[in-house]
């Protein structure tokens, strides 16, 4: 699949997500699930994962998303995006997915949601809206908000 | 002063911020500035810092300018936040400010900004808003929307 | 229903929603539905229905869903929202759906939709989500932020 | 000035601010004020000015900042916007202001401040961002996200 490629072709140069030890594992046409297993290196003062850990895999996955529906040769930026953590973010792992709502020519709305899994179980820990721009992957560089 | 130390003692439990590489700038009362120096680990796919680096110190900038006025004894939860993308974040450093606008009892709200810092030149590149919950740090855990 | 009766006689002295001829039209634990008929005083410029009529709505809807799950003698605040406008505001009438995500004990996480319903048929206008407070009734006026 | 024309001859076309009784107060560059006096079709439960009222107001303001520094033949649309209120809306009068933050060829970036007037003296009630999109005022309807 093209969309798959062009998915998996940007998430491998994101060196955030290699840092953290973020794992792609679902890519479909308007839905991406991002695994990101525990450790020490991602906690905030409670021993939880940090709401940084939380947002940045929940910001690709709704980022991923939003390019799958892209025709060949775009790219994405986020517009902006707003979470809620609804409970404290723990387990094995977190699970971030982000789904598109509404597709359209310049921008695409994306829902996020983020779970924690323990024991084979899921708990919601946030959710989000987010808004994406879609630009020309030929354009030398990101032109920012369109200018 | 007790609040700086309470503010620094739990950013030294942060996980996240000392893999990120980041540092506790300035605290005042009500008033947070987190660096974030550039790397490889901290990029998306054009190079640029990560949504995620950018709101993960956002975040925290927030988090301990509320901490900062807090009673002794008090934690701090973000409930949700909120940033707008407003511009590529590139420099040689990110800057992230929390600032305090409302400080209530139960509630405190705080304005998000982060800029890229390139040749002494601040460019603002995230802006933000941010609800945080106090919480009693003698609680065994952080009971998440007061449940 | 205690829970019905008290939703009703919260939105019946809402003088807003009475002035712009909103109307409840379901009440359930946890879920509530206003529906607002078009008129010339809801336009924006363009003559669809103006975002703050979308989103007047949309916050009461949600409001009730988490007041609808309090106990006896609590009132509710909204502490924030967050909307997308996803699509222009149009049909003849409008129908905001506030549904609870996560209820706790201090504070409510709901989850908002608006429909633009024309012929029969329902279509997404705005996604948002809110965050409230529970409070006491009893106390002789709103504290704000828990102040 | 040809702006501070578009920015009043859009407003007067907007049904909903008639109806509530608002005013366009300032009109600047990248900078506009809404005024709107207090009323009992204006009001939630407690007596206070809804937030459907102030968040109306607050995204007009917004808007028009941004309108005011679009090319002649411009108009608005509101992509989304997010609102933390924090303290009850009260007083003789609400000021809702917004202020342009950033503005790019597609999108502009938008603070908006909403503060209570009693006996002269300004209290700050609400708080938010919003992201507008510009667009061909010759469209013959909104496209609704660039579609």
């Amino acid at each position: 699949m093209e969309d798959t490629r062009m998915v998996h072709d940007s998430f491998d140069r994101q060196g955030l997500m290699h840092h953290l030890g973020a794992v792609l594992d679902v890519v479909e046409p308007g839905f991406v699930r991002i695994r990101l297993p525990y450790g020490d290196h991602l906690t905030q003062q409670h021993g939880f994962f940090h709401a940084g850990a939380t947002t940045a895999i929940a910001d690709s996955a709704g980022g991923y998303a939003g390019l799958s529906l892209f025709p060949e040769g775009s790219s994405v930026l986020t517009v902006e995006f707003k979470v809620n953590l609804v409970a404290p973010a723990k387990g094995e792992w977190l699970e971030a997915e982000g789904r598109v709502v509404r597709s359209g020519r310049t921008l695409t709305i994306c829902q996020l949601e983020v779970f924690g899994v323990t024991g084979g179980e899921r708990n919601l820990v946030a959710l989000g809206q987010q808004t994406l721009m879609r630009i020309d992957a030929r354009a030398e560089r990101p032109p920012g908000l369109g200018t």
